[in-house]
């Protein structure tokens, strides 16, 4: 399950080329004031400095206005889920965690920085990162162990007044769902009457499951499984968060899961899912192979066993890729655009649909060059966008805006990109 | 006291102006790596980042080679004692932690950025610090009130294998520290000799004082005066970091204390040092008068007083401007190219060195031009280097890296700048 396992040796020499030369790391910081004369020194430090801090003193919502605060995220990570490569400490995380903030300056114009937390406690954890936060117009958590995942972020949204997002759950989620979405249309199904088995109930299996039925997705016709086999309301080993999906049934192989299953959603391991389980599946079967780099089924193994196969997964050499790049810079950026207080199930509601609408619009040159393809037009080769569409900026933040006005969460009516 | 009150009108309205538009804040992101194709994000993002990110788990120190941390220093408050205003609040400080940004950057090359910390308890403080440092190559603590910001610092040092160093503390002390040496000279005395008062007993007068007797002061010779007057071995009042410089004495007051004094150094208030006082002091007398922004005694008032008086200022608008600006950029940038574990005594005294003795130098034609004089030499009106100097950058970090790998907390045994 390891992301290296797979990669050639030459791409290995490569990435740690990339990040040692012409100087370590991908990020640095940019002053975007004039810093040239005394003058220019006296406003933006002593004396000048002095009346943006009594502003704020006066009226801490100021930050927004006089520094860098609301388009401000924090990534922030503990080290104990690393990719597929575990707890591999916080400080190993770092270039995860810079990669990321690359991901969201290069997609969403926000200005991220990284921060990892040295402790395996989610209660000291909690602490530091609520007494940090203020400075921070949002809080990206990333690459944290479920299921302290699910607490940590809990108790910081309740605690803080800026959007605290744990991309590993809800970016993964919004993808799916509106992945999900199209691909149910292109199957002629519908979502209320969908079965769906999802295989792998840490993070992004949990949050998927959790938005699919905010869309409308029933509970009773989802079927959650971990390495024991589907999670069930008659037994006990599932944690409080796993609890939600427990199932009264007497299937418990993910064999037994899968016949006549609409959807099946891996977020798991390799080679997980057979072709004979496959085979059961019902008619134009949705399969989310979703490991990476090895999915739960070979998409050519797949397509050989069911020609009615309607398939995404997480890598960039298949067509639909469920990729999170699509997700989080733009939620945050609709987030930032109105100083939100919170990034709330109406706004990841609207992520999707806008998602999900815009792999129906005809797709521009720029897109088709840019993946060097003659056409992609929505259907079973492409029901999910391309991460370099340059239209995402504009359709995903203004439908996350707008939900967080209308829900309430806005500090301002309007959105303003700063 | 406050840094504001003699601020004019119009210098208001352009601070806040500056800090406004035309979009919040003084700092951003900046990516250093390509990030244009696929090819790139498979480097910068998965599967590549695994590489480096196997490397440190492995051995921490390739942090160092692989991420930003080398070249990373965060600017952390609690916003207990910002500026001249005092405890604001964490976030009110961060104007001024972003503009301590915007100087490591701007003298330094230094990738920087801010934290407030919201907290008043020094030991979570210490705590959260610790638990966020790893990702950094060094901490620059700031604007946090004594003597919370004595201990604060104490324990973050044992704790921490990088710099940690409070800039109220060291970076004036070794500003200071320079200016008196070069002040002596000019007087004709020797430090050993020297009787000093310092008024003003908080971080910048006892860091001061510390590193004026590891320079050679005579611990006999310096009178530490606070606002109940001269702090001495038979009174109790002294916190723990004050009695250093308790003295057995019989003199009680500031008027006491400056009788045939050669150093008065202020880090007090407006106007505390009156005429009448400066005339008792010896030939000669050596007058730092820094309060911002107004000192200790008008200059104007002071040489009109004693025609022998060798003074400097906090003020841009006079000679001697003790600057932190010449400091902090510096003593970090040469930490930082030999990724030094701390930055103890050693290369703070070579800090004092290399800056006394760049006053002695011809001052080049750039910054005769930035300052708009003829001529710049070494004396009564010129014995502190000018912020713009563009050799700061050359002299001061090669004598801290040396002095780092002299005293054996470089991490590498010659300075590389990233």
């Amino acid at each position: 399950m390891s992301p290296t396992e797979a990669m050639p040796t030459d791409l290995k020499q490569a990435a740690l080329d990339y990040h040692a030369l012409p100087k370590p790391g991908k990020i640095a910081t940019e002053i975007t004031k004039p810093t040239r004369t005394q003058r220019d020194l006296a406003l933006a430090y002593t004396p000048g400095v002095a009346e943006p801090v009594r502003a704020i003193h006066k009226d801490i919502e100021a930050a927004y206005r006089y520094t860098a605060k609301g388009n401000l995220v924090a990534v922030i990570t503990n080290g104990t889920a690393v990719l597929g490569l575990g707890d591999v400490g916080a400080l190993a995380g770092k270039p995860v965690m810079e990669g990321k903030v690359v991901l969201f300056k290069a997609f969403g114009g926000i200005d991220a920085f990284d921060i990892e937390v040295d402790t395996h406690d989610p209660d000291e954890f909690i602490e530091t990162v609520a007494r940090i936060a203020g400075g921070f117009g949002g809080i990206n958590l990333e690459d944290i162990a479920a299921p302290h995942c699910f607490r940590i972020e809990r108790e910081l949204r309740e605690r803080l007044d800026i959007p605290v997002f744990h991309d590993d759950q809800h970016g993964t989620a919004v993808i799916i769902c509106a992945g999900l979405i199209n691909a149910l249309r292109i199957a002629g199904k519908r979502l209320e009457d969908a079965r769906i088995v999802c295989l792998g109930a840490g993070a992004a299996g949990l949050a998927s499951m959790h938005l699919l039925t905010t869309l409308g997705a029933k509970r009773e016709n989802i079927l959650m499984i971990d390495r024991q086999g589907v999670i069930r309301s008659d037994d006990h080993r599932a944690n409080e968060y796993q609890r939600e999906f427990a199932a009264d049934t007497d299937r418990h192989t993910l064999a037994d899961a899968c016949v006549d299953a609409d959807v099946f959603v891996g977020v798991s391991g390799p080679d997980l899912l057979t072709a004979d389980v496959l085979s059961t599946m019902a008619d134009n079967p949705i399969v989310f192979a979703l490991a990476n780099p090895d999915p739960e089924i070979d998409p050519a193994l797949a397509h050989r066993t069911r020609d009615d196969v309607i398939m995404a997964t997480g890598r960039t050499d298949y067509p639909n890729q469920i990729n999170n790049v699509l997700g989080f810079p733009y939620i945050f950026r609709g987030a930032l655009d109105v100083h939100a207080r919170t990034i709330n199930d109406a706004m990841l509601t609207a992520a999707v649909h806008a998602l999900a609408a815009l792999a129906h619009e005809p797709v521009p040159d720029s897109v088709l060059q840019a993946y060097e393809v003659d056409t992609l037009s929505f259907g079973r080769e492409y029901f999910i966008p391309k991460p370099f569409d340059p239209r995402l900026i504009d359709v995903v933040p203004a439908a996350i805006s707008q939900a967080a006005i209308d829900s309430g969460v806005a500090r301002t009516d309007q959105a303003v990109r700063p």
